[in-house]
C-alpha cells in the first residue's frame, strides 16, 4: 500500500505520460472494435457504410461545436489561437471546404444523399447519446481535461492510414468521398502535438496527469460506444430501432 | 385591451424591428452614461482614465470567450465561419495583434502596465459580476437571443467616433492607444449588419422578436452597470473598494 501510495502522488515525466496515454490507445481506441476490423476487411456491405457514415456524421458535425466550447474556457488569446485552427479546419473558409463538407462528400460516396445527411434525422441514439456526452464531457470539465479529450488524434493518423488502403481496395466507390481523411493524415497528428505539449505543461501533479489519462479513456469509450450502437443495429439484421436510418441499398 | 393584445401578436416589420431596436439604443446604450459624458467632455483625469481601461479589459478580454459560447449554440458551419471572425478580430493571428492586445495598448496608454492588465487583479466586482452575466446569458439562452445580445454594436460606431475625437482632443497621451477604437469603426457596422440580418430572419414569431429587443436592452444594462461600478468607485474620492486597482498616477 505504501508504494502504491507514493506512486501515485509521484509525477510522471513527460515520457511515462506519453506511455500512459499510449496504453491506453493501445487497449481502448476504436481501431481494434469488430465494427472496424469487418470494415478494414473488406466485410461490410454497401448499406453498413452507409449507416455508418450516416451516424457518424452526427459526430463529425459536432466537433466544431466542442471545440468552440473549449475554446471558450481559455483566457489565453494565443491559446485560442493555436484552438481556432481545428474550427477553421472542420468549417473550412472562403478558400475551400472544411472537414464537415468532406464527409458529407463521404457520406455521398456510399449513396446517402446530402438533404438525408444533414438534418441528422435517423441518428442512432446510442450515437447521440455517446456524443453528446463529449459535448456536454467539454463544456462541463476543466480546460486540461478538455484539451486531454482530443488526444485521441495522437492514434488517429495509423487508422486513417489504413483505413483508406482498404476502403480504396475494398469499396472502390468510396474512392471519391476520401478528402476528408486526407486532410486529417496532416491535421490530427499537427492537432495531438499540440494538445500532448499543452497537458504535459499544465498538468501540474500527478492527479492532474491521472485527470489527463482519465479524460482520454472517456474519449476512447464513447468512440467506442458509437460503433457497438452501429454494430448492433446494422450488422444484425432486425436490429435497427424505430426512427432510425434504413440503407437505401439492399446490401 | 383587445387592440393591445392584437399588437403583441403581430409580427413586426423588418423596419419596424429595426425601429425598436434603435429605441432600446437611444434610451438605453452606453453614450448617455455620466462617465462617458464626463470622458467626452475631457473631465476625467488620468487616474480615472487608468481605472476605465483596467476595468474595461475583462469585459475586451471575455469577448472572444462570449462569441466562442455563441459559436459553439450553432450547427450550421456556414454561420460559424461568419461569427468566427468575430474571434478573429478579438484575438488576431500571425499577421496582425487583434482587439484584446490593442486593448492592453490602450490601457498601456494611460500608464498602468501590460502586467497589471492581464492578470484581471484589481477589478472591480460590479465590473466583474456584469461581464460575467453577459457569458452566462450567452451560454444559457437561445442562440438567437444570444446574437441579439451583440446588437449594441448597432450604436457603437457613433460613440467610438465621438470618443477618438474628444481623446485626441482632450487626452493627447492617448493617441498612442486608438489602434482598438479604429479597428472596431469597420468591424462594428460589419458585426451589426449581420447580426441584425440574422435576428430579423430568425425572430419568426412576435413573442421571438420581442426576446430581441429583450436581449438588446439587458446588454445595454450590463455595459451601463460596468460604468456605474467605475463611477462610483473612481469619481467620488473614498470609494474605491478593498482589493481594486488603484491608479498609479495622482490625477
Amino acid at each position: 500500500m505504501t508504494t502504491l501510495q507514493t506512486e501515485e502522488t509521484t509525477l510522471l515525466t513527460r515520457q511515462q505520460l506519453r506511455d500512459r496515454l499510449q496504453a491506453v490507445g493501445d487497449s481502448r481506441y476504436h481501431h481494434k472494435h469488430p465494427f472496424h476490423l469487418k470494415m478494414h476487411q473488406g466485410q461490410l456491405t454497401r448499406a453498413q457504410l452507409q449507416a455508418w457514415a450516416l451516424n457518424r456524421y452526427y459526430y463529425q458535425s459536432r466537433i466544431p461545436m466542442k471545440d468552440a466550447l473549449l475554446l471558450a474556457k481559455s483566457d489565453d488569446p494565443a491559446f485560442r489561437r493555436a484552438w481556432r485552427k481545428r474550427i477553421l479546419d472542420h468549417d473550412g473558409d472562403q478558400d475551400g471546404y472544411g472537414g464537415v463538407e468532406k464527409w458529407i462528400q463521404l457520406a455521398e460516396a456510399t449513396g446517402v444523399s446530402r438533404d438525408q445527411v444533414i438534418p441528422c434525422n435517423g441518428i442512432l441514439p446510442g450515437v447521440r447519446y455517446a456524443v453528446d456526452a463529449y459535448l456536454a464531457l467539454v463544456r462541463d470539465s476543466s480546460l486540461l481535461v478538455a484539451v486531454a479529450s482530443s488526444l485521441t488524434e495522437l492514434f488517429s493518423r495509423d487508422l486513417i492510414s489504413l483505413r483508406m488502403d482498404q476502403m480504396r481496395i475494398h469499396y472502390p466507390y468510396l474512392v471519391p468521398g476520401l478528402a476528408y481523411f486526407v486532410g486529417r493524415l496532416t491535421q490530427a497528428p499537427e492537432d495531438a502535438t499540440f494538445a500532448f505539449d499543452y497537458v504535459a505543461t499544465h498538468a501540474r501533479t500527478r492527479a492532474e496527469q491521472e485527470q489527463v489519462i482519465a479524460a482520454l479513456e472517456a474519449k476512447c469509450t464513447l468512440l467506442w460506444a458509437q460503433l457497438d450502437a452501429i454494430e448492433y443495429a446494422y450488422v444484425t439484421p432486425g436490429n435497427i430501432p424505430p426512427g432510425a436510418f434504413v440503407p437505401t441499398v439492399a446490401d
